[in-house]
């Protein structure tokens, strides 16, 4: 776990104005990573670190010699077209950079020549941060997993492996997007309650999954498993994810291997990648387990992770229909709730995920699945919260919601935020459904 | 779908005389294109095409020149080190390359340099063919789903949906491993079934699947799903794929999301790529529907699909168990059966994989899921081989098996033979089971 160092100093104000603002998300205490383009330009990518509404080039930085006093290979990963490099590197020399960078852009410290490195957020496209080698998806809300149980087994939802195995499966990893990619309306078999037959179309069950992400920084070799306490040393960072899932195809997909199609088809990431660091102020103890629950494997034990081992991140999501953009209207907020409720923490995923000895790489992502809380306003999708499509949302338009709607824009938010710190936030995660032009391949 | 052409001709032979001989896997009309490197080198891994006991190093016939009558892309993605940039060049350029190929190795066409360009297959290590961005394992044998089905729902062995779609699951690629690397026993969480609650050891049911697996070569962009009558266009070739199986932690944790940690300890694949094109005299009739079987949905369904969808490739699984080794026995097969028996064609689970829209990459693996016919002795795991471990398998030395013993080996062997044509083969898939040494992580 990260300890608090100077980065962390809730006094400390930066020479880029906008970082100073109390309603920021990216402060000097947050300094997330992020890999951006010139829109519409052939350049290589670059790595960037947020500040304000600004972004520190280290690219430019590197060239300018502003990064002399870090190792050598670590100024040459700040220059790569993606973060991979420095991800390899692990999280000592991730805090190394990260303290480094604090310093640039300390308010008093300004060097002359960074100025010429920064570059406004709106003038660049943010792109995904690595090249993705898996990605493995959780189960890991214990809210999320009895609610959508429920819906298909009502007197038995939660199933007999669910306090012991940190459930998961494996996701696509050539479909996740970068924020702000439009989302095709999938197509696939669907069969419907009353038909004899699956028929092949639009999905007509449309949702989100509110979820958190995390990179992996140094892997583990093939046979080799992460020890619990050890977890959190091969994580860069965090990051929202939106799991596009189409209920539909799921429901008749799934059985007996799991979701595939119903899936695949994308998944958002927000741009920016908070570090483990910069969470360090809103660790929390790991969700208190119920009196009648049992204790976790050992491999999945120890007083550490109980004591720390969560984040108190909180998350929301907003939606805004093409109708609502059409007048202006600011999203509507369709949930809230907190990262601290999942019943696995970060560390005990990361240490399932390789107690068979699987091989984690660097930029490998994972991510928590639906993020759900026990309040009815903390459920992290619309198969929750319209129970399956059965009770719908009112939008502010007097539009009704049971699953999206063509033009919709879903937009994840996440923040930590704590007395005696500075506010620390995650940026967003958007993503807009398209008009479901049917494929020729497909269709008459 | 590939026609025979020059390069099929059954009366062609090579200067490579040991490609000549009647049982070699790899005459001059297979030309199955791999990775390599010499032992214990530094030095960058090479491609080669594999001829008889020996390989054509395409690296050094770039350097020599004998490339020349090739597009300039194609004869430097013949000099990198491995088969992702020939890959996703598509199949015309492959079909070129193999063509130009088959006249080097030709009898009587010998070109000066030639010999200095061959390698010996026993003084190299076969490597992973390319970089493999997504791995999906389909269920495609109904005989698999029936089998394994009736293990657990004696009187419904087969789920509503089968018929109907080509069930798969995402894989894990960082854990696919070449042939020949030793597997390690992997621990997890085990519910026997008599035990309150799960435990963490090691797993006791062991198991392997025969699959046959295909890469892809040119992709498509997220969003255009791919035609039917198109996807083998998308398809570089095949190999074989050991989709090694612990069934116990598989059946603690198997829902609701699928495999996860029973399967992404390790995945063995054969190192030589046969293309489609050498398969092309083995394409036969997709395996007929019983008369009360539905028809495939529209997307899945053409003439030519099911005229000549199929490849009849022979495969087979052998154990030369330690003790077996140690007296020198050949070792002992548990199955044969036929790739042309699998109820989707390669086609319809490409298809189906891009149908709502999931974009594939070149180098990306999908796999068949386990090759099983309909008869006792063509079931391609122990699952199904000892009904989950209750019939035992009496090998030649007396031993018995459930599932594997540590210091086993599984060998998997696939070839095509038809009347007037030259047999073409696969070569092997060979991983041993390493002794289950426990690790120190996990206990005092």
């Amino acid at each position: 776990m990260s300890r608090l160092n100077a980065t962390h100093d809730p006094n400390l104000q930066s020479w880029v104005e906008s970082a100073n603002q109390p309603d920021t998300d990216f402060p000097i205490q947050n300094l997330p990573f992020g890999v951006m383009r010139s829109p519409n330009s052939n350049e290589p990518s670059r790595i960037g670190v947020a500040i304000g509404d600004q972004i520190l080039d280290l690219s430019l930085c590197y060239k300018a010699g502003l990064l002399q006093q870090l190792p050598e290979n670590l100024q040459i990963a700040c220059a790569a077209p993606n973060l991979t490099q420095i991800m390899m590197m692990g999280s000592e020399a991730t805090s190394l950079l990260r303290n480094h960078i604090s310093q640039l852009l300390r308010r008093n410290e300004q060097p002359q020549e960074a100025q010429a490195t920064l570059i406004s957020m709106s003038d660049v496209d943010l792109l995904l941060p690595t090249t993705i080698g898996d990605y493995t998806d959780f189960y890991a809300s214990i809210f999320h997993a009895t609610n959508v149980g429920k819906l298909f087994r009502p007197d038995n939802p939660l199933l007999p492996n669910y306090k012991y195995v940190p459930i998961a499966y494996h996701g696509r990893a050539s479909s996740i997007v970068p924020s702000n990619t439009a989302i095709a309306r999938p197509q696939g078999q669907i069969k419907k309650p009353q038909a004899s037959a699956p028929s092949f179309e639009f999905t007509q069950m449309l949702d989100y999954e509110l979820e958190v992400g995390f990179f992996i920084g140094s892997g583990n070799e093939l046979g080799q498993p992460i020890h619990l306490d050890k977890a959190e040393e091969h994580i860069f960072g965090l990051c929202l994810v939106n799991d596009w899932s189409a209920r539909d195809i799921q429901a008749w997909e799934y059985q007996p291997l799991g979701p595939f199609l119903a899936k695949s088809f994308a998944t958002t990431i927000s741009p920016w990648v908070v570090t483990l660091e910069a969470l360090a102020p809103f660790r929390c103890s790991a969700l208190e387990r119920a009196e009648n629950d049992p204790a976790p494997l050992p491999y999945l034990s120890s007083s550490l992770n109980t004591e720390i081992g969560g984040i108190d991140i909180k998350v929301e999501v907003l939606l805004r229909s093409a109708q609502m953009r059409a007048v202006g209207m600011t999203p509507f907020r369709l949930s809230c709730g907190s990262f601290k409720q999942m019943y696995w923490t970060v560390a005990q995923m990361l240490a399932h995920h390789t107690s068979n000895g699987c091989n984690l790489r660097s930029g490998d992502l994972l991510a928590s699945g639906t993020v759900s809380g026990p309040e009815k306003d903390s459920q992290g999708c619309l198969l929750e919260i319209t129970q399956r499509g059965t009770q719908l949302v009112q939008l502010p338009t007097g539009e009704m919601r049971s699953f999206l709607c063509d033009g919709d824009e879903i937009i994840l938010r996440g923040y930590c935020e704590k007395q005696g710190h500075v506010r620390i936030g995650f940026g967003e995660c958007r993503g807009t459904i398209l008009n479901a032009v049917k494929n020729s391949i497909f269709t008459p």
